[in-house]
């Protein structure tokens, strides 16, 4: 299917964006069971029902747009799901272990930042507007999620691992 | 090696950094070719140029703490750029693969945004004050090109493929 226009691309980035939320679903059980921190494993196990909540979101946004909900391969996330799994496999001193799964974790958050945002602004350009609002609202939690990350690393995680 | 403290975790993440800004001077060059507008275009060949400072701003930051210039496979950002060679191999107008362009373009500035700032973190709560500042300004070089980037978008590529 040719990418003619911006609309074609919008759809293209949410597919993209459907198949990571599912690969994060996937991901975050283990980053949970592999997290020593008990903070740290309620915040993923949190983010757990959270991602699944935005995967729903995205369906009700295919459907609002009269798109078909599938989903494309996302090989980005799919390298930084890859950075978590070598990390897991390390030798590594548990406390340095839990900073390193936050900051695998960061990195998802951010590659969701760049693609959600992206998303928005095509939507917002487009005039497609109850969608733009609800990707601002996925936006604003994945950036919030992504400060939660860094409160609980400068505050406790990280000092721990010193 | 086992990683036993947040000095090894932040040598690591250095080294994971310094492969992917690697991987970035690589895959420019492409990107700049595949680009249609003459200021995206440009934005690359100058963010091209960024990268390769930022590469020997970070042989510093291992000269100065006393490691070895290594580089360790960054995962994430092969995922990164395996995205924008996937984009640039599909079927698309031109004005629509520019826009598309820039969305992976800012997925790396993403991927960086969350390395650099984690490491700076790092460095920071070591005591490290020289490097962080070194990567302070690195971080925030990522963070203007992203926004250039937006910014470009915003009021250019993106209307343009409409």
């Amino acid at each position: 299917m040719k990418l003619e226009n911006l609309r074609d691309l919008m759809v293209d980035e949410l597919r993209d964006l459907y198949d990571a939320e599912q690969q994060i679903i996937d991901a975050l059980p283990k980053m949970a069971k592999a997290a020593s921190s008990d903070d740290l494993r309620q915040t993923f196990e949190e983010h757990l029902q959270q991602t699944k909540n935005h995967k729903r979101n995205l369906e009700q946004v295919f459907d609002q747009l009269g798109e078909k909900r599938s989903r494309k391969e996302c090989v980005g996330m799919k390298g930084l799901i890859k950075e978590g799994q070598k990390l897991m496999k390390e030798k590594a001193d548990q406390e340095v272990l839990d900073a390193g799964l936050i900051a695998v974790a960061q990195k998802v958050e951010h590659y969701e930042i760049a693609g959600y945002g992206t998303a928005r602004t095509y939507a917002n350009m487009l005039g497609e507007n109850q969608v733009a609002r609800t990707l601002q609202q996925i936006l604003d939690e994945e950036g919030e999620t992504d400060k939660k990350l860094t409160r609980l690393a400068e505050s406790k995680v990280n000092v721990e691992a010193i």
